[in-house]
């Protein structure tokens, strides 16, 4: 028969078993630390029909999404989960408790070009808290909270969360009359490292026809940084001009001012007046993560605050605040930067049973014992020479082989070795069993990230 | 502006938070007994080239396919996780290491005719044992326990998984020179309980036109029933007339002696003859497995053992032996029969804290208190009514208030309400805490589905 050469889609992510076990315990990480916040798990359909999910219409991701007709339906696969997200809370709203909050860890399609550590089908690990006509700013001050518990629990210490709030950016533009300008301004500042202080100036009064005044207002605004509470004291000089970027610093002071008691450190948190994000979706708070060792990747954690979740759906004023892990990006390039722990569990199973007789009854028995104990446990029983059982436990990783030969089924015993040290001893299978899960319990603490 | 009606399409399965939360549970009791039967997860691609996911082509399923064009490349949704898992082991074969043991648990994508408990979007959890060349008939005796497993772990006792064997079947067919008719004598057989041996004898001779002693074997071979152990005796009886009948018998005869080593109590197996499960792809043991109190669900768990895993990918012969457990349809049968189990947890939070206070230091203190000890917490901050945050606190189904006005900050304690009981008590936040982790630890053991 003429075979077909099997392949996988370019773009997708498809893992080995050892770093598919790796990329298991993050999301679990992530999914415990999502819930410990009172985060409800939600999952929504991959596909929505194609009116519903683009409600929004028009945009760049427009051309992105796999879009196809199946009968006469017109169908999409999502591309983010906030559409979707959008739709639930319109939908089910009457069953809905609010505020409310809720996380959802999955996948989601864009049909980018392709290339290295780019891909079209990627996890994303949304949370959002969604308020029914209002939401207290506090729920801004949490989210900071649940950033730290992710990443610090992941293993990383070395990160700081980002905070800014869009209310004091369009005020200060506001304050100085440069509303209008605001995109071309901010696109300017942003060349401040490149091209210093004067060649930014030189940008605002020349290209853009800002006066001496309002492009000295802007360097001074821009310059402004230091600690938090030195941050915060500057932004109080502006104070009075006007009133949107009055309510903005009223917000950062609040969220500012519960970090500590919320459990972030004073060093993985700062106010940083860069920050600004999608400038059309929000609203107030935004955030983004950086990892301090490696700024070449870039933000691994963003989000905000937003008035209006679902005005394409409803009348209701829904606003909300949230923020996205992408994922499967972060994934890859942990793995390109050699950050995943090695010392965390890939293997399949904690012990492999290698019997050495014909008769299997007594190695049935100890995988059934070991299991009964809720250790992860392969039992072999293929007619291989010994060499090729061994090169299985290599292959497979696995931290403990049992061998069951006659003499230890007669002295009641199992030979246990360690793979890890290549010790070998012969143990009672109770004193095995609680080698084994005194090393898994170890191994478990084992975060599956380092720095 | 103009409002869209949000809408979820039908027989897409899109739960509300609480039923979710059930959902997740059975999710994670099926995730954690594969694990400790030593398979490894996999997440292979929702999308396949339509080439390589087709490449078996034909048949019924080809209709159902999301099939559609993204640019210059023809796409399709799996419709299984079975031919993705071909895929896989055939295009990472050198790096894998056989047997190879996964499990799967994803959606997977069918448009049939949308109806009633029907769906175009469903969960698959599948496992599979895959030997390179060969496969040792004792993975087929694991099987059984790994379905017992399952089952007793989400709260089933009355379920039997019944087992039987394509090649005694095809065995008897052969040896009584029917291998032809073998497809229409089933159909005829099936008819037994509603139509009386002698309806299914005049099938036989009439309709079929077998001689009275064809009809007369087939007979009593279909009577064949009584305790496994009975069973296995009167099909001894048959032994020595044809190769293959010999070898299923064989076959079975081993998987049942270690039934009992692997942990599966007699009464929730059965050796069953009337199994056969799809003719053309398994070849040996098959397996379905029932709930007794419900014979309407059907097999909630079904599979068998195959010879050749990929062969339209690569002429190694890769055999396997697997199992799938239809998890959406499961989860809707289920909570149409009432047996969702409504003690398990559904609320999206272990305690709810509702400050009292304009100062939220407090409350915040205490949540993330609370979050230390690995308490669910939510933090309750809008500006309400009190009845509003009590019918907040109902309508998530919350077990424990936490209340906390000036008196109680003052005095360092908490009035802690229990909602179930109503009972209201000034603790100690520490108290507080172990009182609620008592009742999370109880609840947890509340299997998420009762009888």
């Amino acid at each position: 028969m003429e075979k077909l050469k099997p392949r996988t889609l370019s773009g997708f992510m498809e893992l080995l078993p050892g770093p598919q076990l790796q990329m298991e315990r993050i999301m679990e990480i992530i999914r415990e630390s999502y819930a410990l916040y009172g985060f409800t798990p939600l999952d929504t359909p991959l596909i929505e029909a194609s009116e519903v999910l683009l409600a929004k219409g028009g945009g760049e991701t427009e051309k992105q999404i796999y879009r196809f007709t199946k009968g006469d339906t017109d169908l999409s696969l999502r591309f983010d989960l906030t559409v979707p997200l959008a739709k639930y809370v319109a939908l089910h709203y009457a069953e809905l408790a609010f505020p409310f909050r809720r996380y959802q860890i999955g996948k989601v399609y864009r049909g980018e070009r392709a290339q290295r550590g780019r891909f079209r089908e990627f996890y994303q690990a949304d949370i959002d808290v969604i308020g029914d006509g209002q939401l207290d700013v506090t729920n801004d001050a949490e989210i900071p909270a649940i950033i730290y518990t992710v990443f610090s629990r992941l293993g990383l210490t070395h990160f700081q969360i980002r905070i800014n709030n869009r209310k004091i950016l369009n005020g200060f533009y506001a304050m100085i009359g440069l509303t209008e300008k605001s995109g071309d301004i901010m696109r300017a500042v942003d060349k401040l490292e490149k091209i210093g202080a004067d060649g930014v100036r030189a940008i605002l009064t020349d290209d853009l026809g800002l006066t001496d005044a309002q492009a000295g207002e802007i360097l001074d605004f821009t310059a402004i940084s230091g600690t938090n509470n030195e941050v915060l004291a500057a932004l109080e000089g502006y104070c009075g001009r006007n009133e949107l970027f009055d309510e903005g610093l009223g917000e950062l002071k609040t969220v500012t001012k519960h970090l500590g008691g919320f459990g972030v450190p004073q060093e993985n948190f700062a106010v940083d007046l860069t920050i600004a994000r999608g400038l059309d979706y929000y609203t107030g708070t935004v955030y983004e993560t950086a990892l301090l060792d490696h700024p070449e990747i870039g933000s691994v954690c963003s989000g905000g605050r937003y008035d209006n979740l679902a005005e394409y759906y409803t009348d209701r004023k829904l606003p909300g605040v949230g923020i996205s892990i992408g994922l499967t990006r972060l994934f890859y390039v942990l793995g390109e930067q050699g950050m995943l722990n090695s010392e965390a569990p890939t293997a399949p199973a904690d012990a492999l049973i290698l019997p050495m007789t014909g008769d299997l009854g007594a190695a049935v028995a100890l995988a059934t014992a070991l299991r009964a104990r809720g250790l992860r446990t392969q039992l072999y029983t293929e007619d291989k020479k010994f060499k090729a059982k061994m090169s299985y436990a290599d292959k497979l990783g696995v931290p403990f082989v049992l061998f069951l030969g006659e003499d230890e089924i007669n002295a009641g015993v199992v030979s246990c070795k360690n793979m890890r040290t290549g010790e070998q001893e012969k143990l009672s299978p109770d004193d095995a069993a609680e080698r084994i899960a005194a090393f898994v319990a170890e191994q478990r603490k084992a975060p599956p990230i380092i720095e």
